[in-house]
């Protein structure tokens, strides 16, 4: 990250929430930094496969395009629904993404809703991917950063969602508490009042989400303890032209 | 109403709400009744007229048209952004609407979101207008009438807004707690989490909402507490074709 010398100074940025792709232009500001949210279970899982080792990740839109990435002989991560592909690699469980697969590897990368929020903030400043697992990280980068921050949730088909609107407003709320960031936005404000409701037992609240209901009906619930643990990893992916890639690789 | 002896019958009817117009279309269901919300100041000033002897009210969209309405001598109320237009007659404080003024008239409205959200919901199977104002009504209303519940929040400019949120979630609550209804949908959760934050001091809770304070340098805000204090009245206004007209006389 460029511009170091900042992160002693109080900046006064402004932080907004987003809490669907459907919204994205009514919030958009390209002088923003983006941060892209889908906790069950893309930006986990993107989160997990670099601190797993990923070199990069290409994350594609639709169904079509990976699979033709998969003809090239790329690694395909993609689901619809919460479904592996029959053509992918993997499907988008952080607990796929391990060493032994993913390690100096490039995985093309396509999801129901979060890959399409990627690809939607690509005119941003930065693009940068956000997950319970990398919470604390991201903040301190965001801080260090010092430019304005839009948390875009990709939600559940453009519907509002909990864990990704939860995580929004964790992450406003350590922006908020560093001195460095305010908001006039309704959407972080109600989105930090959740986050304060269920700071201390995380998991225990997103009993009360919709999405959790839909992942156990598919046997996928495996992953909502992981999902819902905040800073397993240090690492921030950031999108550097139409790849993730780690920040420390930016 | 038809159908009143339902009143009796559990019927596990389903709630949901929409945070922004620009969401209605993934929440969508013309067999629901669709409640609009606009609290900051349109649904409330509705809510008012009707309470003070308005006979119907004509919802028009455009400054253009309401203009039009105007020189045919129709009485008119509009605004933009909170400002009176110069040709109207009122703008859509729910002060202006004294019974000396409104009471057997009928008066054409065009607001900043409040009839835009309601002209977009005119194919569901009714629109009904909900307030703080009218809360308790409404929810009799609601839980008499048997069918699914949409709430469309009108919002800022398509933007989430807090105090709509949060009346959605008091009417949900209402709801869910008559035995009647059930939700599965996160955004119902979300609000009903803030309603719950907000209902011992609700005009306090405002002064965390943005619109208050556009209001207030606005110098609008003399409204706040009228449009946060619940049941001043038990109207339910209705959509029937192009106008709006107490459910009495539905």
């Amino acid at each position: 990250m460029k511009g170091n010398s900042k992160m002693q100074e109080p900046v006064n940025k402004k932080v907004e929430v987003c809490y669907s792709p459907a919204l994205y232009q009514y919030h958009r500001n390209d002088d923003a930094i983006v941060v892209v949210s889908d906790i069950l279970r893309a930006t986990t899982a993107i989160c997990a496969a670099f601190e797993n080792g990923v070199r990069d990740l290409i994350p594609v839109g639709g169904v079509e395009e990976a699979r033709e990435w998969k003809r090239k002989g790329y690694l395909v991560a993609a689901e619809r629904d919460g479904i592996v592909l029959d053509f992918a690699d993997f499907g988008n469980s952080p607990f796929n993404f391990r060493p032994d697969r993913v390690d100096g590897q490039t995985i093309v990368y396509s999801t129901t809703n979060g890959t399409q929020a990627i690809m939607m903030a690509s005119q941003a400043r930065h693009v940068a991917i956000g997950a319970f697992v990398n919470l604390s990280a991201l903040a301190g980068w965001l801080v260090s950063a010092g430019c304005d921050v839009l948390v875009l949730c990709a939600g559940w088909k453009n519907r509002y969602n909990l864990e990704d609107s939860v995580f929004a407003g964790a992450l406003a709320d350590k922006l908020i508490e560093s001195g460095n960031f305010t908001t006039d936005c309704d959407a972080t404000v109600a989105a930090r009042e959740l986050w304060h409701l269920a700071r201390y037992d995380l998991v225990g609240y997103m009993e009360k989400a919709a999405h959790r209901h839909r992942l156990r009906i598919l046997g996928l619930d495996d992953v909502l303890e992981y999902c819902h643990t905040p800073d397993s990893t240090d690492v921030v992916p950031l999108l550097k032209g139409n790849r993730l890639v780690s920040h420390l690789n930016y």
